[in-house]
């Protein structure tokens, strides 16, 4: 294996003991608790969840992998703040997406030739790609571990 | 430049992101503010401020760039919880830390060769890494950005 593989074998590892960190942590929550603020008036751990996984779901059309799964889970979790709206997705129905956008970058990950992963992604045109090639997929890959990272932080403080 | 140093770059931008995302955070807070908790209970913005000192300052040795430069920093910020002790390092102490760490990490970055990142970090042997190359710096550089991003998840719960 050449560093080039190397590196892009260790972007993956990092994203996926993220994914599995959150699965332990998220999965293990009951519906009382799914409903706990991380931290007094801030947001609940289910709308974490849920923005983690509207995020996740973009990742597939924005590397390729396919069309979204569950762009209705944009305006519950994204573009709206928590507790601003009546309805949104359930635990259930969180727990589920979560689990079906995960398995599905998995495979889309397992399938991209390693190559692939310097190649531009969607929210790039031709044009500014040829000016900035570091505007790839592997760059999407970090940011969104990170922003996984990010929100785990939170996440644990809500936890008993 | 080929995909092998376009990751490598593409890890070190995700990190001084990081960087410049912490220094804003957590250098912009006053001596009352630093005190303040990321939640009722948890750990105080000083405490997260003088732990993410000290996991980069051990990250000189570990990626061979040199001696640690706060070795005291982890028995106030890594190996006892926060107020536990009488005495820490104060909010003075630990932004110089905090600038002096990351600006010789940052020097150490520019000068070390790109294609060292695939090379084994010091706490692996010889022989370990033989059997697992993975254990390179570019993992350490990929973990502790995430560490760094976990953290200032929280960090940022503890701003007014």
């Amino acid at each position: 294996m050449g560093n080039e593989d190397s590196y892009v074998a260790l972007g993956l590892k990092t994203w996926n003991d993220q994914i599995d960190r959150a699965d332990k942590l998220f999965g293990g929550l009951s519906s009382e608790e799914i409903l706990r603020e991380i931290a007094p008036g801030k947001n609940r751990l289910l709308y974490l969840w849920g923005h983690l996984t509207a995020v996740h779901d973009a990742m597939l059309p924005l590397l390729l992998l396919g069309e979204r799964l569950h762009p209705e889970f944009d305006v519950a979790f994204i573009s709206n703040p928590d507790k601003s709206r009546a309805e949104i997705p359930s635990h259930e129905e969180v727990r589920r997406a979560w689990n079906t956008v995960n398995a599905e970058l998995r495979t889309g990950f397992e399938q991209m030739p390693w190559s692939d992963w310097a190649l531009r992604h969607s929210a790039v045109s031709e044009v500014d790609f040829a000016k900035d090639s570091s505007r790839n997929r592997f760059a999407i890959l970090l940011s969104r571990t990170n922003h996984l990272s990010y929100h785990l932080g939170q996440a644990v403080l809500g936890r008993k």
